[in-house]
């Protein structure tokens, strides 16, 4: 382990909500800068897509994170809202892109495994190691969930130790 | 029909190839000012998004449309292609919203039947009906494809009596 600070902007898109932390490691513990939601509110399409674009941008301009993890996407439910989280989700690559952002995905049993020592955990065991990890974990689970993808590629950038075991 | 001029940009969105075509009608028929195809090179995802979003933008600002049409997705092939389409299709609504360009979406059938007379008109038999219309199609499918839902907008806002009998 180096002693580089690096920051890492985790993000779990979502159409109409979008999660977000920012985690910071120097020394040996990770530290949670920033977590919340990303509101697209109840407009039309092109206008909620701008929400999450420009809110994924300011996040990214305050914290300037060398990297932004989120995961990888293998089955969806179906193709409809497979369609709709791919539309979510390309204004937030594109985000990365424009800002020289790289971007790491793990898929989503790999992330549970990591953080909370099972690929099937649930989202409030998520959630509960997230704590034990850093002190404090955020309550809103689109949250949680952004900040466990970013803990995640922490662990696998080689920067911390938190596989449970 | 009215004598205010319309300007509308068809898109036809892909992770690979963007088609994009841009029709304006004043008088009786309608004219088309501009067609090709955005490529997003080989690079990184975030960086094909950014080819594509820029390219739209430029458009855009080029062109000033009051409208982008698109294609409705009802069904994809499969999740996985969804998930592509969709991050192709949420950086060019983007582009649109962020533009304050109006969004209106037309269910592939609807285009096919408005511009051909049939549904189930293949690619060639819609870009032949585009030569008619237009008196010219731009050769390249992806661009041909853009035009056509563009035509289609025209003839559906009441701006042309397209439909073919």
């Amino acid at each position: 382990m180096t002693g580089v600070t690096v920051r890492v902007l985790g993000i779990d898109p979502g159409s109409s909500r979008t999660g977000y932390g920012v985690l910071e490691q120097g020394g040996e513990q990770p530290r949670l800068l920033a977590s919340g939601v990303i509101g697209s509110g109840r407009q039309g399409l092109p206008q909620r897509l701008a929400r999450i674009f420009q809110g994924v941008q300011e996040v990214i301009g305050k914290y300037q994170p060398q990297v932004l993890a989120l995961e990888e996407v293998f089955h969806a439910k179906n193709a409809k809202s497979a369609l709709v989280l791919g539309q979510a989700r390309g204004v937030v690559l594109l985000a990365a892109g424009l800002a020289g952002v790289e971007v790491c995905e793990y898929a989503p049993r790999r992330i549970k495994q990591t953080v909370a020592g099972s690929g099937g955990a649930d989202k409030r065991q998520v959630q509960r190691m997230l704590e034990a990890w850093l002190g404090r974990a955020p309550q809103q689970l689109d949250a949680s969930d952004a900040v466990a993808v970013a803990l995640c590629h922490l662990h696998w950038a080689g920067r911390l130790e938190v596989v449970a075991t």
